[in-house]
Parts: C-alpha cells; structure tokens; sequence
C-alpha cells in the first residue's frame, strides 16, 4: 500500500476548534491515561489485514483523507468506556467504536464522520471471560478475535467444541457479529447464536440485555431472550449503544465432517443449480452456509495479479478465464460449489449421496475428488473453514489488484434460479460498464441467499475508485428496483442502502431516528452509522 | 364456570369520565363500524378455551372484576388499527391489543389495566396472506390459529411442510411468536422462526421490519434482519406496537417420524437424567423441545378431577400417585420424558440408539413401546404436537379443579442436574406449604430448559386463589434469589418478575422506559405489560 502524504491535517471535529480539541483531548488524557490517547497526527499509512491502521480505511474507495479519525483513544475496561461517552457528551465529540477495526470491504476502521475520536476496544479489552464446556457457550469482549478463541479452546483441550469463523480469522468474534456477519460452519449466522450483550448507552449507562438482567443469572449465555422486549437487535447494525461483552453459542463438534467440491460448465447452469440447491439447503441435506463462487474468483484467489493473466482495458476476456481454468486441478467450468457434510461416515455419506444424485442433473456437473487436489488448493482453505479453523488464504484474491483494495456489493436474494439470474445480470451489465472484472459468491443462507460481489480495485488510482464507486451505486439501485436490498454496507454506501429501505414515506428510518434520538440526545455515538443520523446532524447535507 | 354477577359495573378508563367515556366510543363506533365496537356491560362469562370471552380472564387470579375491559373493538384492517390508535391517543385510553385472547395461564384476554379498550384483532384480521411452497414460508395475520394455518397447507396439498404448535392449537401463530412461545418440533423456538414484522406504533405510524422496509421486496419471510438496527425483539413481550402481519417459517417435512418415551422410576433420578439429555439435546440427538413431566401431570391429563383420586386437605400424597400410575399403562414412575425422532429410519435409529444406551443409565429407566398403548393415551396427543399436528387434549389436566383454572410459574435454567433439583425443590417446598399439587414439566430447549409449574386452582375459591397467589410470588422471588428469571409471565406477576431483572439498579427497565416514553408519549398502549409502565402512570401506585 501506497502512503498519501496528508494535505489536510488532523481531522478535528466539526462544531469545536482545534485549540480546545487539543485541550480536552488532554482531560481524557487525565480520564483514561496518558498513553491510552493517540493523536491521529501521522500519516495515513496503509499495511495489510493483520497489521491494519485504525484510524482510516486503508481500502480507501473516496478520497484517503476523507474518512479519518481525529484520535483513537483505548479502553481498558467498561468503566473507561463509560468515561469516554461522558467526555463525548460534555463536548459533543463524535465517537466511533470498533472491536478490532479488520472490517475490510465495508469500512475497515474508518469512522463515517470525519474527525471522529475512534474508540478501539479491541486493544485492551480482549479478554475470553468464559468458556463452558457443558453449555457450549462462550463470553468474550470485542478484542477477542476468531483466531484467538480457537486457540484457547484447543489450549483448553476442548475439542468437543467448534467455533465459527468468516473467511478471515482476524476479525472480532463480537465486532463480526454486531455487524451481522457470517461464516460457515451450520452456526454461520453469528447473529442467531449469540446470546446477551453488556452495552454502554450513549448516555453512558451500563447494560445487560436477556438474561443477563438478572443478577447473579446462570443462563445468559444460553437463553438469548430474557424478560419483556429483547432489545439485542438493535444494536446491531446500529449507532445505539457501546457493546462491551457478548455471548455466543459454541458448536459441538459434528462427530466427523468432510468437504466436497462440484464444478459447473456453463453460465447459465447457475438458475438450475439454484432451484436444485434451494430445497435441499431448506432442508439440511446442504447443512453449511455454502459458497457457490463464479470461476474467476477461484482464479483470483491464487494470488497473482490480475496482469499476469490480462493487461488490456474492461473486464478480463472469457476466453482467458477458461484457458486459465483448464489449468488448474479442477478443470474448466464457470461455477465452482464448496460444502461440507458434517456427522459420522454413514450420516454424511446418506446426504451426500442425495447431494451427489442431485446436483448432477445439471448436465458437465462434476464432483471434484479432493484426494486429486494438491495441499495449496484453495479448497482446502475452505476445508478448514467450513469445519471453524479459522483461516486468511482468502486474502489472497485481494492481490488482484496493486494496492489491493475491495468493496463489496452484498445483496440478499431468494435461493431462486431466476433471482440469482437477474442479479447476476445486473452485476454484469454494471460491472462491464465500468470495465470491472466480476466476482461473484453466492453464499447461501437457510431460506435466503447473500450474493457477495467484491469489487478489487487499487486505492491509488483516482478514477479506479471512480468506477468502482459508480459500479456499486448504480448496482445498489438497479437491484433495489427489484426488490433486493444489501444485507450490510460500506461506509460511504450507507446513506444509500438506508435510502433504499424506505417502505412508507421512510417508515423505519423515522423509527430508527425516533429511537436515536431517545438514546444519544447529544448525538455523539457513530453519527450516520447505517444511515442513521442523530437529530443535530440531519439536514445538514451530511449524507454522501 | 362459575359466572360471578358483576358489582362494580363497567369499567371505566381512568382520567376520563363515564358520560364522557360512552360520548368517544361513539366516535370510535362512527370510524370502525357501529357492529365493530362492544361496550362491556354483561356478566363476565366463563367459557372453554375454544369459546373464551375476550373481556377478561376467565381464568382470574384476582377479583373477577379487577383486569376487565370496558370495551373491544374489532378493527378490520390495519388502516382501522391506525384509526383505534389516533382515537386513544386523542382521549389517552389505554388499548391492549390481543390476538386471539387465548393466552391461558398467563392472563387469558385479559388487560393489564382494568377499563383498558381490548383490541381484538384476530376475529376480523384473520387472513393468511401467504404460503410459499419454495420457501416455505408463510405470512399470517393475528387471528390465524395453528388450526387453521395446519388446515389450510392440508387443503393445498402442501405435504411437504410442516407448522410447529404449542401443546393446544387454538392460539393465534403471531400472538404466541409475539409472546415468545415455545412448540415441540425441532421449530419449536417460534420467535427464532419468525420472519418479518408489521407493527403499528402507538403513534399511529405503520412500520415494515427486516426486508419488509424495502418496496417490494422478496425476502421479508426469508430474511430476518434487513438493513440497519434489528428491530423486531423489541416488539415481543412489549407494550411498543400493535403487530397486524408476520412472517414464519414452515419446516420441511423430515421424511418420517418417530415418538418415544421412557419413564424413570425415582424423584432423585431428575439430576443424573439432565446432565444425560444436555449433551444429546445440544448436538441434535435428541431434536425437539421434549418434555420431561413429573408423572402427576400424566395422571391429571387423564382429565378426572382431583377428587377421583384423593379428597383431604394439602397435595396429594405420594403414595396415591405411585398406585394410580400403576394402573396406567406406563406403570409406576416419577418422570416421563416424551421425545421424537425425525428422518428417515436409519437416521431415526441411529439416534434413538444412542438415545436408549443413554438413558438407560439411569437404574430402573424403561422404554415404552408405542404399539403397547391404547388410542386413548396421552403419548399420543405429545405425539402429533411433536409432529406439529394441532391438538387440545393439553386442556384436559385443567378438569384437576372444578372451575379448572391455572396460572404458570415458567423459569429459564441451565440443562444441569444441579439446577433442575433446585428449582424443583423450591417449587416442591412452596408447594407444600401452600397445600398444592405440583406439576412441573421440563421443557428442554437447546442449551436451557424452561420448566413450566401450572398451579390448578378453583376460579370461585378465594382462599385457594390467594394460596396459589402466594406460592407464584414467592417461587419468583426464591428463585431469583438463585439465579433464576422467568422466561414469561402472567399478567398480574409482570410487575414482580420485571423487578428481578433489575441488574445495575434496574437498568434494563430504564431502559425500556426511555424506549416507551419515545414511542408512546401518551402512554395508550397496554399500561403496565411486561412491567413497562409509561410515564403518565409510573410513581402511582400501578404496579401490583
Ligand atoms: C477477504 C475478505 C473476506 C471476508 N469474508 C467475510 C466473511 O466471510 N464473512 C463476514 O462476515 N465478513 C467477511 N469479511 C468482512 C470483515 O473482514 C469481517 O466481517 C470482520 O470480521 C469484521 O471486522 P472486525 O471483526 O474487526 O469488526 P469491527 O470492524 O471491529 O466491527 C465492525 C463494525 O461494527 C461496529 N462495532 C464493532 N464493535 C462494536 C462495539 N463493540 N460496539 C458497537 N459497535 C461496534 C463498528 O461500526 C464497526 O465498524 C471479509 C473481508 C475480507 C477482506
Ligand atoms: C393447557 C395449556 C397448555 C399450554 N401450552 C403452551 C405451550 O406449550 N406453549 C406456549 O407457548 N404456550 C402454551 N400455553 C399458553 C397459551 O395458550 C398459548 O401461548 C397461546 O398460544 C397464547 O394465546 P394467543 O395465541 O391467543 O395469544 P394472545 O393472547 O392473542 O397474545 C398473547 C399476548 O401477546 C400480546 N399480543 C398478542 N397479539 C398482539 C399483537 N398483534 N400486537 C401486540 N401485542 C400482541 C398481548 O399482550 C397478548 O396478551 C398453554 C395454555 C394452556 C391453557
């Protein structure tokens, strides 16, 4: 990553000046300790994903100065984060939380409000609080990432117990999940198996929700909903409270499991395949959130960069794309299926059958024997994910481009062959406009699938960004005329995907804003977070 | 029932005067339909669960005439919900929205606050506006019961979907989601089931949650969580909404089933058996919300009185409930555990097969073999409602009293030897000292169980009220002590078991105040329920 040098300078935030910020960020020098606060003075440096900056987006999509913190300041337990919120209130100080800042595609670590102080929980607060080896549970705070909860529980001895991860396994186990990611075990919705949060109002009041209410309570993590309104949801995807523990359900482990690869000619074998799959994931015979990927990401993924492959302008010949796939262990295709079976030998090999039965009805459909695949194939990275290892070869595809940045376009769709046709379509036409090359997944949920395009683009080329941002705005709302929305967003793309939600006269929006503002009266948590603007900011042209 | 001729005549809300009062429902009359609007001026009639009046609990803790309504109004539509809504809100009269007021046990139709206006909404909005055979998925208004949710995907051919149903099928499928009610199949958890809400605010606005908010959207029932704060959960167990739509999923249909139950002869053997079924109910061996049920209740859904079998004063002993279940066909025991097996056979019997090695490690388990029981026997009404076949034999334990009554004492606890003992020996000694039969169930969720205690009372018997009064209040607080919460509650115990989930100086019910006074200004929505209390009413002596 390139290093921009800055032209603007510490990025103080609006309504206070620079004298009085420098003066008040020494009271919460005084509040939480000196060292505990960091002036965002130096310069906007770039790194890669597990030594990222936390002070702006090194995937930078608009400009590198555009999203930047004022200063990050470090918490070491709830109580300093109640202090924080306080010395925002009095100030009218805009914070932005992070777990672990590793929100690469939808923001990084990057506050939406330029100037903001970025509140870094993960760095001090990373504790696992607990294990239970009997529930199957776990309470962490927002530094505790995949890698590090899978370690302990191997330290621990506890192998009867799987976690889930996403692709990556840097990001914070409570920061993914607040942000309603996904992995891909059958406990893929991290959401769905969390249970209880301790938050800090905007307000600065501390909070437990579901059971955790109750003092002295034994089922916090293991009964998600407690007494009266279960007020979990709302601070997910949202800008109304400081999560400072989560609970989350642990897997067992399946008694055995086993990965299995099917290749697919043609393009247009994607909306038979769909109504194939659909079924057979409603009903568990497909038991993991399982990635259907188109062939170029299988491409990507290897590493190179695009250039070895194709240096002319617009999106990388189909014909490149075969050849190059004629090469690899799998053979020609154009969509590659990745699952996994879970159970003891005769269990998995009742429902693989059916998969196998099933899934070569598209006519070329092939199973890949895994035992045929070198230890470097990218498949086997998806082997140890799907089985919750957590892993980082997906990386990878991000060298695509130099100064590899990516942005993703993540909309949720019908398990439907004529869902993901015209989704796909559209993709295509956008992306060919802009002369992007596409890379599509579709992940497939339980009822619903999230269509992941990620856009790879280098972050030191202006008009690169230019069209990527073009791509996804135009994609945004070419699917919303459909009927399609994003599932989670970038930073800049917020405003507009909220935008899109908008049933009744912006029913939910007005909802949401009703809600903020009861909450953060002073409008100081994540301003503008999923499009939610707090009353002293709205109307004010704030929205990009 | 007994109908008690009433003394203290309508019920008046607070705050508005009788003349006046009977002026405004006129109104209310012209804007939804003179035939659409009832005063509630006659006696308080008892009835059956399938014909239960809607003014008030027939099933009363308190003084017959204490939670009544003075009116109910019928809305047609969700437009008439808004209209019902702008009308309390003009003349601040409280409203409590039902669905179907089949909520027994946990305060009938009942309103928290004596004089409020009843909502019904399920006798006109009682349409299923969906079911999708592909996703399935289904989107019902409040006054469609599992009975005819059932009966309509029989009609339709749809036989490879499944409904899920609590142990009486007459209930409304969103009025039991809202209140986060619990069925048997491995579905059973029916609000992690739900898909998409439409809510009515208590200010008249109409909202659409998770994908709902995006103009025609096709994956509100497949999706949950849309984009931006989750909000939904606040709308269970609350006073913040009237909900006019939700969605639901169906569960396809497993290929086959399999009831089974085993019997455990000693009280003592309840630990031992629950840190044997915790493992196997986590990994999936055992699949579905089981109940485990002291065998009092398996004498008294037989459906005789109580005095059949016993007539003197306090519980009924030991030793005649040990020689009635010899006559059954189960023979003696102390527990029952009533489970399903689903799938194909060779999958069903590889998991009863570790199923029957386990349990039977408890000395003296036996295995009841299906074919061995008559028609008649109870094990087959568990049966169809593990196979989400609707069914009302349930009532039947409510004929232990005359004037059969009942009210529940429902705790969440961990899946623990340890703690099943000690919430069953605090419910056994409260029990005792209250001279009542007691009759727990354990239901056994995924990683807690809620153990469900119905005390059987005789509506027209004060002194027995007043003892089964006391024995709730203080297993609550007894329970609390040790950790426990409850996961629902009756209307008139809302205000107490809101008070123990009071962690951190009652910061979760400030909380929900503040979210309350935001959304409710005027406080018209259901007073009091799940112990929120809008600002007009707190610091005035409501809480009960
Ligand atoms: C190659 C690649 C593949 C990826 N694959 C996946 C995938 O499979 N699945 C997936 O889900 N994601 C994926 N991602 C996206 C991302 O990397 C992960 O979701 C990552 O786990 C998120 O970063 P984090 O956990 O550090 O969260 P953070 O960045 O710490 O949190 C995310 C956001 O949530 C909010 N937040 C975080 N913590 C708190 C808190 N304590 N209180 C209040 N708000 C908070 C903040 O707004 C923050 O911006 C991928 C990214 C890359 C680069
Ligand atoms: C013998 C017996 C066995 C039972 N077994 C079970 C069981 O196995 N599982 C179980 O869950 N329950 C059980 N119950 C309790 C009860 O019968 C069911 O839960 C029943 O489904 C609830 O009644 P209802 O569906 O008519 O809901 P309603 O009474 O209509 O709704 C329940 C409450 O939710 C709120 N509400 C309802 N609709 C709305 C709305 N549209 N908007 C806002 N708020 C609303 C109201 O406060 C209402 O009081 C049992 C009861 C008996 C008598």
């Amino acid at each position: 990553f390139e290093a921009p040098s800055r032209q603007r300078g510490v990025a103080i935030p609006q309504g206070i000046s620079k004298v009085k910020f420098f003066e008040v960020l020494n009271e919460l020098r005084y509040e939480i300790g000196e060292e505990w606060v960091e002036l965002n003075d130096k310069e906007l440096k770039g790194g890669w994903y597990m030594e990222h900056p936390n002070t702006h987006d090194m995937m930078n999509i608009l400009d590198a100065e555009e999203l930047v913190a004022s200063a990050v300041v470090y918490p070491g337990d709830v109580e300093d984060v109640q202090k924080i919120v306080g010395w925002a209130n009095t100030w009218r100080i805009p914070l932005f939380p992070i777990s672990m800042g590793r929100n690469f595609g939808y923001g990084g670590a990057a506050p939406r409000v330029r100037g903001s102080v970025t509140v870094d929980l993960g760095k001090r607060m990373n504790k696992i609080l607990s294990i239970d080896p009997d529930d199957y549970t776990c309470l962490v705070e927002p530094g505790v990432s995949y890698y590090a909860l899978y370690e302990e529980l191997k330290k621990r001895g506890y192998d009867h117990m799987w976690i889930d991860t996403p692709d990556l396994g840097g990001g914070s186990v409570l920061g993914n999940a607040l942000d309603r990611g996904v992995g891909y075990t059958p406990y893929g919705d991290h959401w769905s198996v969390h249970s209880g949060l301790e938050v800090v109002l905007p307000t600065g009041e501390v909070l437990r929700t579901g059971m955790g209410a109750l003092p002295g309570s034994n089922t916090w993590q293991t009964f998600p909903y407690g007494f009266g309104p279960y007020s979990d949801g709302i601070f997910s995807q949202s800008n109304f409270g400081i999560v400072t523990k989560m609970g989350m359900a642990l897997m067992p482990n399946p008694g055995g499991y086993e990965s299995f690869m099917y290749t697919f000619p043609k393009e247009e074998d994607l909306a038979p395949l769909m109504e194939i799959i659909r079924p057979l994931r409603i009903s568990n015979i497909l038991e993991n959130v399982a990635q259907l990927r188109h062939c170029l990401q299988t491409i990507a993924v290897r590493g190179q960069p695009r250039s070895k492959y194709f240096s002319g302008r617009g999106p990388i010949p189909e014909e490149i794309i075969h050849e190059e796939m004629k090469k690899t262990p799998l053979g020609d295709c154009t969509w590659v299926y990745y699952g996994m079976s879970y159970g003891p030998p005769h269990i998995r090999k009742y429902k693989l059958d059916v998969v196998h039965q099933e899934f070569l009805k598209i006519p070329g459909a092939r199973r890949i024997d895994p035992s045929t695949l070198p230890a470097d194939e990218y498949f086997w990275s998806r082997d140890k994910i799907a089985a919750g290892i957590p892993d980082l070869e997906e990386l990878l595809w991000v060298n695509w481009m130099p100064n590899g940045s990516h942005i993703a376009f993540s909309p949720i769709a019908p398990i439907r062959g004529i869902d993901a046709t015209k989704l796909y379509s559209l993709a295509r036409k956008r992306h060919d406009e802009a002369g992007i090359d596409l890379m599509p997944a579709f992940c497939v949920g339980l009822r619903e699938m999230h269509l992941i395009v990620e856009i790879v683009f280098d972050s030191s080329d202006i008009s690169m960004r230019r069209k990527a941002d073009r791509c996804l705005r135009d994609m945004i709302d070419d699917a919303a005329k459909l009927g399609y929305g994003e599932y989670r967003t970038h930073l800049v793309l917020m405003d507009q995907v909220a935008g899109t939600y908008n049933w009744n006269g912006n029913a939910l929006m007005r909802f949401n804003e009703r809600l903020k503002d009861a909450l953060d009266p002073n409008g100081i948590l994540a301003p503008g977070r999923c499009g939610i603007w707090p009353e002293r900011y709205r109307g004010r042209g704030w929205e990009i």
